[in-house]
């Protein structure tokens, strides 16, 4: 045990420390994909406007296209009277200018025809006179106008590089005309389970001892929920060889490796132990101050960060969320990581917690109030109760029932 | 004017009102699909466990494996001597039985043998003789266990119908042996742009006046989110006729119709009424108490929910985000929807409102610190420059700045 517990508290590091400090320089390659399966993809440059957007001066309002100058004064008691000279239709050019005096009625959206610089809404309008109107209220230049480049002028930055398209970058992309996005390829994300007790999820009958593999399809999904690409390579028995032979053909294709080590302190130590030898750099994390989720191994094998999950589902889960996944981002190209919303509630109950470790609680949420739940973190079912989980930091020492917690939820 | 004036006020709801009574019955029909495939999806059923997880009595930790009552009263001064009578292997039977004075040396997540009621720590054991150990701290029955069925008892309900699966259901289900799970079909959502002036994302040169579809590729993104599939069916010009036989052919392939007016009354008119001509039952609202969003139409064709959305695109997506994407969680059997999460900040400058109307603004989120983005609702840059959005609720006139906000945060 002497040596087991010597690697077991050897490079102990903060969440913080993992965050800051395990930061692979490892970015994907790119390629072209079509705008409608771009949707958080990560650009890989950014992307600039070719032409100005809109591209002509548009009306925001139903009206009528006037020389602001020509309503100065205007009011209900005291109107201006102008002539509307012609009509603007949706989608065609402007045909009739606006001279002093002049009025052209004009939708929402349309072009604003040469000579206005202003477009009065049709409620601040009353028809007066055959093809006449009366203006009730004064506009001032650029009312009810968006110029030809207020939304894009020609060459502006459309979307960063290093941030996941959003539907309204795709949008924004599509008004522009630009319709294949030039986006980082989706890492690929090698799954390795480990452990002489794990079968796989398709045995129907097990032998006793035997429990089915619960991590590598969660994972997946997470995975692909990070960006990445899931590439699941099957489960690996308690053994230093097995396990060093899997680890390596997973280094050479992945640009992430996951390994769920063996649920025991032995099989752990195969694992890290077969982690250690892919080096070089090697291991720059063996445990990290989490509960749970101590026995967490960060490496790096040549470039490829090499990420050991504890082998119990609830921890390898817990340690993707915190540390893999922020991981898989930045590898794909995220360099500008969105903050991760959650939601208030009140906390049902005190909960304890060890100074100088981070600890993940798990919670139901019903009607704003978070009710901690306990139980081994070898059960599964205590994360599928849960809606979502709260971090009780390093600095605190459990927080008390009634405190106000910001609950990071499922989904 | 005055009908359409008319019609503008006509059935006017509030988001709330139209969250609470725009709840189409139609749920699609269900599928199995693979467990690898089901992150996201929704079981049409509860799923039940055949049999009890994990199936046997189960080490939580590394140590040995005794009956409880052979530790009482053991500690450092004055250990319990226990014979170690054999070992336990991983995802094997358990060989020896634990008799009372025994011990059998046991990994974590291996069979608790028969006679054997706890496990205590190696952390708590040291080596004593050959062949036995000194225990130095007493334990209780359960301690270092958990049961056959803790995880789940046999026929115990793993998931509920009606929450989308998340990852750790998966894994629960893998744990299982269920590897294939009855789910909604995804909502097919027919997506229709309309509008003279609106041409497609394809087309590099534009004629004056012309604007490339933004809408469509970006309501398709979040219709994917809220677990739609999207079916887009292009665009159909101002003409009734026209979007009358669009919008029927739409309600007869569609679970849900997701329609995007043109964007000045005359075009909001016309699909208004063809929206109206589709019937029975018909429009349930016309106009929501919102900003931007306020020309929305809601109303049922035979059951079939259609939406009519204001052609500007940053209305379109937030009328999206607030009234469509439950009605397509719905329709896909979301009957447990999970709670918005946000990002607490802190407002950088007042926010103006009108009473009685929900305001949507759209900000940027730095360091805490939200800072409005006004401009336009005519123009995109506003939303591709957010990183969430706040509400002012339909209470409330205005916020101050300082004020603690939450802000979704788009992604």
């Amino acid at each position: 045990m002497a040596e087991a517990a010597h690697r077991e508290f050897f490079a102990v590091r903060t969440v913080a420390e993992a965050l800051a400090g395990f930061r692979p320089g490892r970015r994907t390659g790119t390629e072209a994909v079509a705008l409608d399966e771009a949707h958080g993809r990560v650009p890989a440059a950014p992307i600039h406007a070719l032409q100005a957007l809109p591209g002509f001066e548009r009306s925001t309002v139903d009206g009528y296209a006037v020389r602001a100058a020509d309503t100065y004064g205007a009011s209900e008691a005291l109107p201006s009277y102008l002539d509307v000279v012609g009509e603007v239709r949706m989608g065609r050019p402007a045909r009739a200018a606006v001279s002093p005096g002049g009025a052209v009625a004009i939708p929402t959206g349309a072009v604003v025809p040469p000579g206005a610089d202003a477009v009065v809404m049709i409620e601040h309008t009353q028809a007066a006179t055959s093809g006449m109107i009366e203006v009730l209220r004064p506009v001032a230049p650029g009312d009810g106008v968006v110029g030809a480049d207020d939304d894009a002028a020609a060459g502006a930055e459309l979307v960063p590089a290093g941030r996941a398209l959003r539907a309204q970058d795709l949008g924004m992309l599509a008004a522009a005309g630009v319709t294949s996005v030039r986006v980082h390829i989706r890492p690929r994300v090698a799954i390795l389970s480990s452990g002489d007790e794990v079968v796989a999820p398709e045995t129907t009958e097990l032998a006793p001892g035997q429990v089915r593999d619960a991590n590598a399809v969660a994972l997946a999904a997470l995975v692909r929920d990070a960006g990445g690409e899931p590439d699941r390579r099957g489960i690996v028995g308690d053994d230093r060889d097995a396990l060093r032979a899997a680890l390596r053909d997973a280094v050479a294709v992945g640009d992430v490796v996951l390994v769920s080590a063996g649920s025991s302190v032995g099989a752990r130590d195969e694992t890290a132990a077969a982690v250690a030898e892919l080096g070089p750099p090697g291991i720059w994390a063996h445990g990290i101050a989490l509960r749970p989720g101590k026995p967490t191994l960060l490496a790096d094998s040549g470039g490829v960060p090499v990420i050991g999950l504890p082998g119990n589902p609830r921890s390898a889960l817990v340690v993707f969320g915190l540390i893999a996944a922020p991981v898989v981002r930045l590898v794909g190209g995220v360099t500008r990581p969105v903050p991760e919303p959650s939601v208030r509630a009140r906390l049902a109950r005190d909960v304890p917690s060890a100074g100088g470790r981070l600890d993940v609680v798990q919670v139901a949420l019903d009607d704003g109030v978070a009710t901690p739940l306990f139980g081994s973190s070898a059960l599964l079912s205590v994360l599928t109760a849960a809606d979502g989980y709260l971090v009780v930091p390093e600095e605190a020492t459990g927080l008390d029932g009634g405190t106000e917690v910001d609950v990071t939820v499922y989904r």
